[in-house]
């Protein structure tokens, strides 16, 4: 083919992206190389800071540079509310839904025996380490709502009982915006158990 | 919001990328962040060596590292042969077709008289220059099928055929693959007009 061997490189490295293929990645490269070479080098110096700066918060393990979070750190956050996710994109979403005001703490992912995930894996004495001696009186459990999520959630509960801890775990129910028609009988019978009361 | 300050400028940087919104910059610096830092390195790189280190080729005028570039410095092509188009990327679309062995020109885009860009602007006497002693004995207009491009390739025609060069234009007609009912009365009005005689 006739590109230069940079171009070729370029085009090779942004496959690396998620949801990037042969033509997004030739697409990409053509434009930065005809219309944004100043966007292309500004790209490049903030993947090697992130790449190499950002690391975890020692206190809730999602993403960041600093030894403590901006979250960890923020003193009118709720210090008896802990939101337990299975990943830093989930604090994200929590913290762009804005209704949360309670501290964070991330798990790896989710246990998965047939992967050699156990507890000590996915993070759980770092996070019974988090409770001891905190001011934390109720654990969110917000997993995904999948089998695996459902699994850890049910796993960490029955350990943290024990503590005298509340241990909740997020709603199941209807999305909302969604049609009830289309809606999967799993997600619907679990709405149905966890009605409300209309006052 | 939620992201430390390296994570809050890749995920600005990765927008200008084109067709990355906030929520796929977003998934990508994670992406990269939680799985594939060493990916990270290499496509910041990769952009660096690629925003400045590839020009344009002196010869044909796509990009290229080299002063000349590998199309115009094989010895195996066609040099009577000359393809004219609009951009880099039309190169790389003909090279990909992989049926014409001649050379190729490219212009900086279209003739747009409002947008102040005429003959020298796009590059018309490079063009000209290109000829000039060479043994092209075929220019074949190959701008996009627009009125702009059209317009342009019309202009070019006029310049060269006084030079005794044979000038052709690509066919218009109808699309491989295509179904004639949702093809545009244009085209299927240049693809009657065009019609070859089946021997």
């Amino acid at each position: 083919m006739s590109f230069s061997p940079l171009i070729r490189q370029l085009i090779d490295a942004l496959r690396g992206l998620p949801g990037v293929g042969p033509k997004t990645a030739q697409r990409m490269a053509l434009s930065l190389l005809e219309r944004d070479r100043q966007g292309g080098l500004r790209l490049a110096e903030a993947l090697q800071q992130a790449m190499e700066g950002v690391g975890y918060c020692s206190r809730c393990r999602t993403l960041s540079e600093a030894e403590i979070c901006e979250l960890c750190s923020d003193p009118r956050r709720d210090d008896s509310l802990l939101c337990v996710l299975q990943s830093p994109a989930d604090v994200w979403a929590v913290e762009m839904a804005g209704s949360f005001r309670g501290r964070y703490f991330v798990l790896k992912g989710h246990l998965s025996p047939i992967d050699g995930l156990g507890p000590d894996e996915i993070g759980v004495p770092a996070l019974i380490e988090r409770l001891e001696g905190s001011a934390v009186t109720e654990v969110i459990l917000a997993t995904n709502p999948t089998v695996e999520g459902e699994a850890t959630a049910h796993y960490i509960a029955g350990l943290l009982r024990p503590l005298g801890i509340r241990v909740s775990r997020i709603a199941h129910g209807v999305p909302l915006g969604g049609e009830l028609e289309f809606i999967d009988g799993g997600t619907l019978a679990h709405a149905l158990a966890g009605r409300t009361l209309i006052s």
